[in-house]
């Protein structure tokens, strides 16, 4: 097969439309869509006077309809091709991203009668409203020992797709009686291309309690809360796909705006991170791909099903037909860095200035200048909570080891470090229920750009670290689930299509034996408030609600 | 009695006279006099090119001298009274500062053959080349059970005064066969004044393993080292008086030059801390003196002799007759907020700027703002070590409960609480071997200024917390015992010269609350790496000195 994909990457302020090669990859156009409306957390865009509620997350949905609507034509035009020779188009998006819609695919927020209704409007996957709703279903899930709660690392998130579905019938009972679908944002963007729901596994099984063997868990929903038992059969209704499939066409008035051919294949939409395991090329077992921003996903696949506590969810088929795809995370990684570097003494901010440094930059510049375990401290990375293993969003970030002679440059290296060895965590824990780890792919917003970072990774976990080429694994992955949609087999489309390393990063034998100390140390810690003392960190978080 | 007493306080930086009316309290007159050469620690005044090794803290004896020739003058001149009007001359001065002379009292220092070598000058408190030395010092008498360990809370600090001995007989020899005194820095000057060699019972008994009842431990030096055996008979000869006493009178030539009256009496010198007690008035049992500064000093008195593990000293008569001092500590306080301070982030700074605040003005501006325990944090306040009650130097600072929404301010609040519960340790150490503490004084550069600190402390220890008014409570002191020395009894010195009190912090009852819930998690940290798990610190701190 010859000619083009178009995969769209939908992200948490963006969109972005690439064309690529099919037989090589190249990206021939990049085209990027800013939300209009941004995260909403303030008041609504329809009436300034509603406050969202804290805690809230919101998105405008207009604003990805918009990402079609102008991404599109602005990347067919710069990549300079002809409609016809595009093969396919693929969606990647955030995950428990949620919308109601009703049976004309619009948007409840759009209808008048509830567009001054938070509960109306997209739920972003940050949104963290269900709080109530996720420790239910966790405490009857832990309580009868539910099957399906192994599949997620025994935990629930207040950020997954089901307890978002159990906060809108607990919270508005209208906005869920005026839906006719719940729905992923990605396979809603999918539904209005094509004019038909297909739910993509992806989503489904790693953040809405659904496998292909055993569908959503029918008899425990409807025990927590009928409405809930019901809604399977009704607001989930529709069809499922898997990912490298084709979900359909697109209709008539779709091509017309877009200028695409009608009958233009649409894939089954992925998740956004999961979709960069794709764009990396990691389409085999025992390979390891890290997408490292905000926060880290660690993704990995493999032949065969494993009960793994602490990561974040396993799919069947999740991401790759005949694969087993994990899912594991840390919840603040680049958040974290931003945040301390945010706090850079004002002689830091001058000094950067003056050697025409980002601060980022400047700290790396005089950490770099140490070696391992020289601050003497030690951190705990876990200033979002934990994902993985301990998946307990109570706990919180620490640092040991400060005396009156500290710098900056030492905590934001402790920070750069503490991050590696939640990593080791992370695939120490594969490793230990079987689940080998011989290649590690780096991908995402931080790996280009911080060598120190993956420098420390490679000496914390011990082995090479690949870092990918391309700032649009995810969107290379998209194009390859358009490419597959279009008739390629999505395998073929990996190797054909997946993106070149701009660097490998060795490990340093002398600093490898330095941070398998340290690394004792921080396990040492880790374990002490993450497992034999829990206890401190939640009642000092609770502390901070009873005002 | 009537007229006036000179109070002479000498501090790490600068030395102050006071003259002090002894029927009042009142202040005539201060004159500060800076150290020309400060906290030497880079080069000697004497030779540029000799390089002070690092730990090392040294002082110029010249310094102190200059406070005599130009403070006293000047702080006569300022009060307007005449020669005979006063009654007595008093010292305090910085413990631990050490310094060696010959028959004459000329420093070693000050001789031609020795002036090069760092050993021959004086080593400030904070000086910290003994290392070696203390432990040397400790492990013995762990290992034997010394009974006279028990008085130091078992421990050696490497600051106190026989491992700097100890350290001058290792590693300059020649400097100590040239010594004929080897003396605390206040009795030199003492004997500069009275022509005559009057060591103090409080430094003795505080930081020289000394008691009235044994003497030095003989017998335990002879067999660590024969040398300083010896150097009980030899270089630590002269007469021990105690704190109160007359230690003589001013010698012809020191009277020509001060212009004072010959024969005028000079007390024995008290260790600048512990005469803050006295500044404060605080001469009862169950009354507790924080001296808050870079470090926290807490003294109190008690009729009898408790072995009470954990603190700094005991020491019988060491600040008042027929009392038994006793002193325990926390290592970094002003030190501890004025690191973190510096490291403020440039917003910060801005904005204390425009609302023309001290930095640390404007944190505590929005620090007031947040209830006990609205941040999440919990410090612990060991970036300088603990000194009470776990006596180990190799503890470092620790911040617990970080998230991404951690502001500057909670953390300085979580410093300002971490030290407050520091304190808590220390008062229920005591009262838990059974001296009760009724009544809480603060002094020192600290409480004055910052409110919101003395509050916490008052909500934290649920205790009232009077501040005094002065900036000179341990010139104060001085000066009492310069009134002693003169005839007064030292208790009505007290009585009569003691300072009022700046304000009294009550407990705010639902702050107090709040505390306990945090004092609790507090402690069981504390425990944790304090007993539990010290060696986490501990091979932390070597691997920053293992290149």
């Amino acid at each position: 097969m010859s000619g083009y994909s178009i995969g769209i990457d939908f992200g948490t302020e963006s969109g972005r439309v690439l064309v690529v090669e099919v037989n090589t990859g190249i990206i021939k156009a990049v085209s990027t869509v800013p939300y209009k409306h941004g995260v909403m957390v303030d008041v609504l865009p329809t009436d300034q006077r509603v406050q969202i509620p804290p805690d809230f997350a919101l998105q405008h949905p207009q604003d990805y309809l918009d990402v079609l609507y102008h991404g599109i034509p602005a990347a067919m035009k710069e990549a300079n091709i002809q409609p016809q020779e595009v093969k396919g188009i693929g969606i990647d998006f955030t995950s428990s991203t949620f919308i109601c819609v009703n049976e004309n695919l619009d948007p409840v927020c759009s209808l008048k009668e509830y567009e001054n209704n938070p509960h109306a409007w997209v739920k972003l996957w940050k949104h963290h409203g269900p709080k109530e709703e996720a420790q239910e279903l966790l405490d009857k899930a832990l309580s009868e020992k539910s099957e399906w709660l192994r599949r997620y690392g025994f935990t629930v998130s207040t950020e997954w797709f089901i307890p978002k579905c159990l906060e809108t019938i607990n919270h508005a009972p209208d906005v869920y009686e005026a839906a006719d679908y719940m729905l992923e944002a990605g396979d809603w963007i999918v539904a209005k291309l094509t004019g038909e729901v297909v739910r993509s596994n992806c989503p489904l099984g790693f953040k809405a309690f659904w496998s292909e063997e055993e569908g959503f868990p029918q008899k425990f929903f409807e025990e927590l809360n009928p409405t809930l038992g019901q809604m399977v059969q009704t607001k989930l209704q529709g069809k499922i796909g898997k990912v490298g499939q084709r979900a359909g066409v697109l209709t008539e008035e779709m091509a017309n705006s877009l200028g695409l051919p009608q009958g233009l294949p649409v894939g089954v939409s992925i998740i956004d991170a999961h979709s960069a395991l794709l764009g990396v090329g990691a389409s085999r077992s025992n390979q390891l791909t890290m997408v490292m921003g905000t926060s880290t996903c660690h993704m990995t696949l493999n032949e065969e099903f494993i009960q793994v506590p602490g990561i974040s969810g396993v799919v069947k088929d999740g991401i790759l037909p005949s694969f087993y795809a994990y899912e594991a995370g840390q919840s603040a990684v680049g958040d974290l860095f931003g945040w301390y570097v945010k706090q850079a003494p004002a002689s830091y901010v001058e000094e950067a200035k003056k050697q025409n440094l980002s601060l980022f930059k400047y700290l790396e510049f005089l950490a770099i200048q140490k070696e391992p375990g020289e601050s003497g401290l030690i951190a705990l990375d876990w200033h979002n909570g934990n994902r993985s293993v301990l998946s307990d969003s109570n706990l919180t970030g620490t640092l040991i080891g400060l005396t009156l002679q500290t710098k900056p440059e030492d905590i934001y290296r402790a920070y750069l470090e503490a991050t590696a060895f939640g990593s080791k965590i992370i695939i120490d824990n594969f490793e230990s229920w079987g689940i080998t780890i011989d290649r590690v792919y780096a991908c995402g917003g931080l790996p280009q750009k911080n060598e120190l970072l993956m420098q420390i990774y490679a000496d914390v976990l011990n082995r090479e670290i690949h870092v990918s080429a391309t700032d649009h694994a995810s969107g290379i992955g998209a194009a390859m689930l358009g490419a597959a949609a279009g008739g390629m087999e999505l395998e073929e489309a990996v190797q054909s299509m997946k993106q070149p390393f701009l660097k490998t990063y060795y490990p340093e034998p002398k600093h490898v034996v330095k941070y398998e100390t340290l690394f004792e140390l921080y396990k040492e810690i880790h374990d002490e408030f993450g497992y034999k003392r829990p206890h401190i960190m939640k009642r000092l978080k609770q502390m901070t609600i009873q005002k």
